[in-house]
């Protein structure tokens, strides 16, 4: 299994952190968006992702894009331990929350929405109210939903989604996690979960040596 | 099961043609997005859904927000017929396909984003743009996975998302479809789908009597 990623991309830290939930050994091949331009725009990875974006799986014969779809594949082959409960009622309570982060929030802070902006102030600003206003309704969602981790005391898709959107909301947009209990509680807990240690941004190959 | 929904939201027609499908029964409950500002807004509504958003279902003790967890929810309760293929391969690129239009393409079309631009054509030309190169992709993926619709010969998720997308494309945002063979052919074949028909914007009771 090789997996097209970058060190920051909150999206491909999602997939790497269920990869390392289910124990999954796979090929890091880093995709750099920023250097000459994006590399996901080159030829050489348009011919591999015509769609040029990461992540990007691909297992054998199979290749998927899209994070979600992404997750869904993995936990679907492998079993252990499940990132979704067993209930129906449950598991939409998992994609709700994951589809508020990815297709709610997320994609409101996307470099072609931010390009519009004519200052890295406003840039920085808009970033900062989209996730904040995000996460007002994320907070309410989670104080029904929530146990330990964002569904119950399991950990799923939700918190998968969760601690990158989290990490960037306080490292790159200012946004005040205190006023949010149950984000920052569930956020705080599972910094410390190995699984999400081992795929965070700072421990990737690809994250360059200044940053650290 | 009672589904808040507006008749020109293409999330609303998404999920309205998955009940289509299955044949289930439903209260359509209309939330004007315009009518004063948007009933979303209101408090009323807010008690409801705390988000503000619609679609949003409400089935009994279950209530699910975000489309695509609604897709998943009925069509994990309501096995037939169903949505996603057996294997575990074309079930992912069915949530790829799915994951491109409802992260990829429609949040940027979302009216907060419209809001940022200056005038009504640029507002158009921001959609188009989004829609045509989103689309791009989309033919691209679509050429290796289709057969008589999106992933193989069934109808899934990946038509439930591509029809309403592919309508509004035309209808509001003047993309040219000619561009795009399979989307163009996997639409009009889907046209004449009873099930989209029945949920198609123009046959819900909120659709105002001027507009047709």
């Amino acid at each position: 299994m090789s997996l097209y990623n970058f060190w920051r991309s909150s999206c491909s830290w999602r997939v790497r952190a269920c990869l390392a939930m289910k124990n999954v050994d796979y090929k890091y091949l880093p995709i750099d968006l920023f250097k000459d331009g994006g590399e996901q725009k080159k030829p050489e990875y348009l011919e591999i992702n015509p769609m040029g974006q990461i992540p990007f799986l691909v297992d054998g014969d199979a290749d998927v894009a899209q994070s979600m779809a992404i997750l869904e594949y993995i936990d679907e082959k492998y079993k252990n331990p499940p990132l979704l409960p067993k209930d129906v009622k449950s598991r939409a309570k998992v994609r709700e929350i994951c589809g508020l982060i990815t297709s709610g929030i997320q994609p409101l802070q996307h470099r072609k929405v931010l390009g519009l902006m004519t200052s890295e102030d406003a840039k920085l600003k808009w970033a900062h109210d989209c996730v904040a206003s995000g996460f007002e309704s994320l907070e309410k969602i989670l104080q029904k939903s929530s146990g330990k981790y964002c569904v119950g005391d399991n950990i799923t898709m939700a918190d998968l989604c969760l601690v990158p959107q989290a990490y960037n909301a306080v490292d790159r947009f200012s946004v005040d996690l205190n006023k949010f209990s149950v984000i920052s509680r569930i956020y705080l807990s599972l910094e410390e979960n190995p699984s999400f240690k081992k795929s965070h941004p700072l421990n990737q190959p690809d994250c360059p040596i200044q940053v650290l």
